[in-house]
């Protein structure tokens, strides 16, 4: 009997008609756009980028004359897989190899491991035919391994540079979310400036949803993890409407941005749902955000309904902004006073000595936390002395001041239901399942797109596939300048050149549908059951793409079931 | 577009051949057997039920002649759904009602709802053609809903048979795990005795896998609900081996006994699997099940291996003799001073009061717990008054407890390795996913024999559906007495006649595969993927079975890939 994995290897990933034969396309320059940013943050960015600020965007199509035509030489590609996992990351390198090979089977492709720290510690392995078909359509990042480490200081880039020298690299593939392909911007801009033959091509990884703007329409990754996410509270909120008896507090990997949870909403239909973006735009207080919640369950036992489902972003607390204040005062607290901190053993004392530093509004919303979360908040730290907000259980903070005020109301007699509850985290699950139909085949034809690129000779450009929503020939290849995407942030006290982060747009379709819909959610049962991801049935059930894209890029009201 | 449920109705359950022709079926007996058990035993069972211990096993067959085919008159059927939900529990509803409309269309099904409780308050809905076709093949108990309250005393005894008997029923299948089976057979001896014309028929239901005896294979949605799992630890597997910083501890559901870890064990390959019946058979205290971990995990940091997958059944904690004898010693001190312990308010009051009552042996033990978990101990309490032990984050408890002893081992230099973690809790999201294609199959089989089984007029009897690892066409369809399946237990300090959980046997061949195993999966990343469930694809990936049903039934040797 053959496995999931041996039926799923054999699956031919779909791509855009154009990049059909790649050694045949020329460039069209498809418009030449200036991000929309400050002319002060404009000038900057000029001066950051000398080199490569300014590029066009280009569209891939097949070349008018002959001489479009660019290099047909082997090339000697590199490529590294940055950050945390997202599904499709093989099927980048596997359509950047075919890429390759087309061009001339003399090309190679070295994989550095482990992430960026791979070119540094000179860690590769070659990719061949029997990786890419053993790899092929599968999750994880385990073919090559992944890491955080940035290349930043010159003695990185240098060290960088000579690795790349040492292997007669041409091009250098960085597969990797916003800060990432912030560095593949700043090492293009490096190899030119050097004069180096490396052309560095940047593509947009991330499961959070967060890398997305005008030209890059979704990062690959998240329709599967969302998938995955819908599938499992689809589950759950069976669960609660079969037994009745619990309230299911489900928090969401998605790092600061909400699109995970807003793309699970419209999978699922839960009760409660909790977007950061609107809880900051609407200034909400933890007990505000509390309180809305109380409110749906007091409404629910009134209708017999002692049960439920509550959607969480993971990055939820940093948007409440008494919570942000507290954390900036405790970062400083603990980084200023670091050494004694270290003398103070118990949470007792190391809670008071805190406490008394704090301001009187931040003592103030530190106090009425519960003890489990100061503890999380006083012991967990990241290297750069910032909470974890990652490892903060804000479903279980949600939880225990929820069940204080409807204890609270109940002795008042407003409040008559019971309130049980389970606390639910869903993140690891997600990040290397076994990528989509639709991200196993955007994922390919990104590394296409990277490899048709690297053949035009560009630097400084993100691979990406435009028209998602469409079927798969009428997608659209183009590359985008990195710098087209960023503007200038202050980040630890120094300004520098970042691809944005795209937050859910309260303006947006996506949240249009939440709002329109939720409040029928809050106390009916209309939870839509979104079932596991399929790879071998029909077309209806495996070729679905995420609802907020279709929302995005199609007109309103064709968007249906969700 | 077509969601995933409306494609998913279309699949039709498969069912033994035998079962096509409900109407034409006899009766063969195919042995009468005891249980076995000390003839004490025996004779307090047969005392227990005088008018239904000692029916035959029979099998369901075409009759041979005409006078065997019994009633053909249309039956008035009543269903329950009891206990914890378990993918495949509408499965058994609709083969039911089909089995009741070949026998009459002017059958009729009523599903109590929200468990034995709607037979009782006399809430149910009739099940029309309408439900079956909405709620073939999805998961959930939601049809009907189901609770836990069980028909105990003689006035819910009498009141059961007053609402059935105002709904003219002849027949009521109980759909639960052990206990509800031996109370249907409670059930069916007092109509028997009342000379009711009530017939009672008990089908296997429970992800647990723990009701499986020398006749039932298995339990329904025990399949799916592991399927499910393994899909998770297999991705959470790959995520580990991608980012290479994480160890994982993964609990499992499946109360007492560790057939769902043992079976995800043999689908994802993980680096260490705890389980319980293993850990009570050596008599390994909670420190030795500590130092085990920590061997591995120092094993696999000298081989540059900071990452890893264990695997934890969510019973062990109750398996270690010490912290099961600190259990019994802390229920009946929070048992006989109740009254005193609410006044006390704070965690340490109570703790110094619970410590100074504990024996030497029982306070040693309970110090040597993180104080998270001495609180959880403390605080948690089932209504019975016993530590509720689906509660108690055990892999939290064993995370901390080798980060403890791994920084003794690192400040002596023997373990030079870093230790991250993350922690999971596999549960809900298993109970309601969608039935695989074998729980759709075999649910909807064991409801065609339940209705099969009424027809017969036979009561005491659990539907069973035997030769599961055959094509579906050679499944047989047999009825066992449920008494067949009894012992005598201490219960609440009386002695009552319940049906033998099942526990993982060390002696069986899926823990015999596990040994054969396990020691390579310590160091080597052999992780296997076993995928999302596949409801559409080929057969290959869509009508897999359990690995431990394979080994349990089919030649050693045979049963590869696990």
């Amino acid at each position: 009997m053959t496995s999931f994995i041996e039926q799923r290897a054999l699956y031919q990933p779909r791509y855009p008609s154009a990049l059909k034969a790649i050694s045949s396309l020329g460039a069209v320059e498809v418009g030449k756009s200036d991000p929309d940013i400050s002319a002060d943050q404009l000038s900057q960015l000029k001066s950051l980028f000398p080199n490569t600020f300014g590029q066009s965007v280009i569209e891939m199509q097949p070349a008018k004359v002959e001489s479009e035509q660019k290099n047909l030489k082997p090339l000697t590609v590199a490529v590294v897989l940055s950050g945390g996992q997202a599904p499709g990351g093989h099927n980048v390198i596997c359509g950047l190899y075919e890429a390759l090979q087309q061009i001339s089977p003399k090309s190679r492709l070295i994989g550095f491991k482990g992430g960026p720290s791979g070119i540094l510690k000179d860690d590769y392995v070659m990719v061949e035919r029997a990786e890419v078909d053993l790899f092929r359509n599968t999750g994880g990042f385990n073919m090559l391994g992944s890491g955080r480490t940035k290349i930043e200081t010159p003695e990185q880039f240098k060290t960088c540079a000579e690795v790349l020298k040492k292997h007669d690299v041409n091009g250098l593939v960085v597969i990797g979310g916003d800060d990432s392909n912030t560095n593949a911007a700043l090492l293009a801009e490096f190899f030119k400036t050097e004069n180096s033959k490396v052309k560095v091509i940047g593509v947009p990884k991330t499961i959070d949803g967060d890398l997305k703007n005008k030209y890059v329409e979704a990062s690959f990754g998240f329709d599967t993890a969302v998938r995955l996410y819908s599938e499992l509270i689809s589950n759950i909120s069976r669960d609660a409407q079969s037994a009745r008896k619990y309230y299911h507090f489900i928090r969401l990997m998605g790092r600061a941005a909400s699109h995970i949870t807003l793309e699970a909403a419209l999978q699922t239909h839960p009760n409660i749902v909790l977007i950061s973006e609107e809880v900051e735009t609407e200034n909400k207080g933890l007990f505000d955000v509390v309180e809305d919640v109380v409110q749906v369950i007091v409404a629910r036992a009134e209708a017999g309904k002692d049960y439920g489902v509550v959607l969480v972003p993971e990055g939820l607390i940093e948007f409440i902004p008494e919570i942000r204040a507290l954390f900036n005062e405790l970062n400083n607290i603990m980084a200023d006073n670091r050494e004694h901190l270290t003398t103070l053993n118990s949470f007792t004392s190391k809670n008071e000595y805190i406490n008394h530093k704090l301001s009187k509004d931040a003592s103030y919303t530190f106090s009425s936390l519960p003890t489990d979360i100061q503890r999380q908040l006083l012991m967990d730290r990241d290297p750069h002395g910032n909470v974890q907000v990652s490892r903060i259980e804000t479903e279980k903070l949600l939880i225990e001041l929820v069940e204080g005020r409807l204890s609270e109301l109940k002795s008042k007699g407003d409040y008559k239901g019971s309130f049980a509850h389970q606390s639910h985290f869903l993140g690891y699950e997600g990040r290397c399942a076994a990528p989509t139909n639709f991200d196993a085949d955007y994922a390919y034809s990104l590394g296409l797109t990277a490899g048709a690129l690297l053949n035009l000779g560009v630097t400084g450009y993100m691979s990406v596939v435009k028209n998602l929503t469409k079927d798969r020939d009428q997608w659209q290849a183009i590359g985008v300048p990195l710098t087209t995407m960023m503007n200038i942030e202050q980040r630890n006290g120094a300004k520098k050149p970042v691809i944005k982060k795209s937050l859910v747009s309260l303006n947006g379709a996506p949240f249009e549908r939440l709002k329109e819909k939720r409040t029928h959610w809050k106390l009916s049962d209309d939870y839509r059951f979104s079932g596991a991801i399929q790879y071998f049935g029909p077309a209806e059930v495996c070729d679905q793409i995420p609802k907020s894209l279709r929302l995005e890029h199609e007109a309103y009201h064709s968007v249906k079931d969700c």
